[in-house]
């Protein structure tokens, strides 16, 4: 390595004399002697450490509305025979494949919004969360620091508006130490996903522990939050320009957003699709946690096929950063357009 | 606003009463009324401004190098019909809209390389700079800036590689009052590309005031730097685990870099393509700033079918941010698929 330095550093390269490495190699030696004291660098200062990854935070406009994409990390599945309920593991590999995607395992990244509306401050989704309700190794769980730096607190925000019951989007509402996340903040919930998962007689019908599971995190989550938490339906404005869609399928209640400000619309569409390159492409496939997964196919092609019609900006919880994109048609399905990072300050 | 806010606040909205839009309107002063003093959110606090667009900073690994996108910022060019050298303006329109981007101008992302290869930190290209070289409306010429925010400041850079003369690549290695602007690195720059913009017997030879402006320019930024410039050629490993590679055409010295280390690759395209949307779904298009568009077709076409056939991560400087993706065959040209955003730590 030290030859090599010596190389890079000191080496005169004439324009005119195409020098091959073999012969650099050769040379090192003696234009280090030669050079050593004429050498046009600073002195050899020690090796500076990379930064950490910079958190994900990027400002996108919606009319007068300022919308914040924020991220909370990504959290791996390592199976891809049960990410998908009605296709084979291989034929999933083909298509994480074909998006230059790894074949060990599902990443999916978490995204949570952050509307400034009128001076609102409005978080949609909240991500994992401090309580660990999903193994992410470490690398979920960022929303409350990315937040702090876009330059807000928690106390800053004025609502919370949820899609859905799922743990990457219901965790960060409570603390580690279960007290509510956002001490100043209404929180929103689809009435119909509250009621499926506030209703006990649902527990014993659900197939599987992860379903339990879920059962018990909303009403120890929901337990914390109390009876502040307010209940919305479809077609209602829960801030200015921030209008709710009854989105079934992936769950019970499962709901979007519609985010306008003069001519401008974004939709955030929370899990209608959870992994883009698996069921945007492929609207047929049923992810293994849509629970009506007949009902969540019907409700991805209705939206999708409006958005395409429409040429609207649709905003995905697990897209990737930062979470915005067209949709494009694509055989029997459709391909994500991501929108160009906006570097206007 | 006041009666909406209050809607928003204050109304109760039971799980199994659906409120229409129009009746919460009319409900919103009694309710305001009635819920003032029980309201579960805080006292009304001043709005919190929106925060400036983030730097756009974004970590890759690549084996044991990490790979940094930083941006500059953007450049919007208003004329459609001179971007495009073989293809009317109508066509370049349909082609941005099938992007979903703007057609009433045509955007370019600048985003610079920083690398820390071996404790060393290699810059490739400098963004537009302070000296104003291309009107970027403020948007351009963050570079320096950003660098900072990554926590690097200019006095750190040991190595700056150029992939071409023109002035969004080397605005940045002069500071506005003609300084070498990385008052501690060796600067390197493809020996055929000195070459040709130094040699004065050029000069008349070319077509438009664009051309002599890029002679001027050149001139006046190596002026300031002097005889501490080295000269590369092809083939040559600048810095460990990155080595220069001629990619002639756009410009008569043009060179990419090719970053290795273990397994993993990475091809620093500099500009084989500008604009991504135009000139990887079209590659036989030539771009205005082509200067031999013929060669430039070839060496794009070349670089891209070894990249398709090896799955290369090709880094653009006008690709959309983190500038990061791979290649996919379409039709007669290619697609670009995005890396997905790294959340890791």
């Amino acid at each position: 390595m030290v030859a090599l330095r010596a190389q890079i550093r000191d080496e005169p390269m004439a324009a005119d004399h195409k020098i091959d490495v073999s012969r650099r190699s050769l040379m090192a030696g003696a234009a280090l002697a030669a050079m050593a004291s004429a050498a046009p660098m600073a002195a050899q200062t020690a090796p500076k450490p990379t930064p950490k990854q910079m958190p994900g935070i990027h400002k996108h406009k919606v009319g007068s509305i300022d919308l914040l994409s924020i991220t909370d990390g990504t959290v791996s599945f390592p199976r891809l025979d049960n990410f998908v309920s009605n296709v084979p593991a291989d034929e999933v590999a083909r298509t994480l494949e074909a998006s230059f995607l790894p074949t060990d395992a599902i990443t999916l990244t978490f995204t949570p919004v952050v509307l400034n509306t009128s001076g609102r401050l409005v978080v949609i989704d909240t991500g994992v969360g401090e309580a660990a309700f999903i193994q992410s190794n470490g690398v979920g769980g960022q929303f409350r620091n990315n937040l702090a730096a876009a330059g807000y607190s928690v106390a800053d925000v004025d609502q919370v508006l949820i899609t859905h019951f799922h743990a990457d989007h219901i965790g960060g509402l409570v603390t580690a130490d279960n007290k509510p996340a956002f001490p100043n903040a209404q929180i929103y919930v689809p009435a119909a996903e509250y009621a499926y998962w506030m209703d006990s007689s649902n527990m014993p019908k659900t197939p599987s522990e992860a379903m339990v599971a879920n059962f018990k995190r909303a009403r120890r989550i929901f337990g914390v939050l109390g009876s502040t938490v307010k209940k919305f339906d479809g077609g209602v404005e829960l801030a200015p320009g921030v209008t709710s869609m009854s989105t079934h399928g992936h769950t019970p209640g499962h709901s979007s957003f519609i985010v306008t400000s003069g001519a401008d619309k974004v939709i955030i569409q929370g899990d209608v699709t959870t992994h883009p390159a698996l069921f945007i492409r492929h609207p047929n496939w049923h992810g293994a946690t849509d629970m009506d997964p007949v009902q969540a196919e019907q409700t991805r092609r209705r939206l999708y096929d409006q958005a395409v019609a429409e040429k609207t900006v649709i905003y995905g919880f697990h897209f990737p950063f930062p979470a915005l994109g067209h949709l494009a048609r694509e055989d029997d399905g459709y391909r994500l357009v991501s929108v160009m990072w906006n570097s206007a300050p």
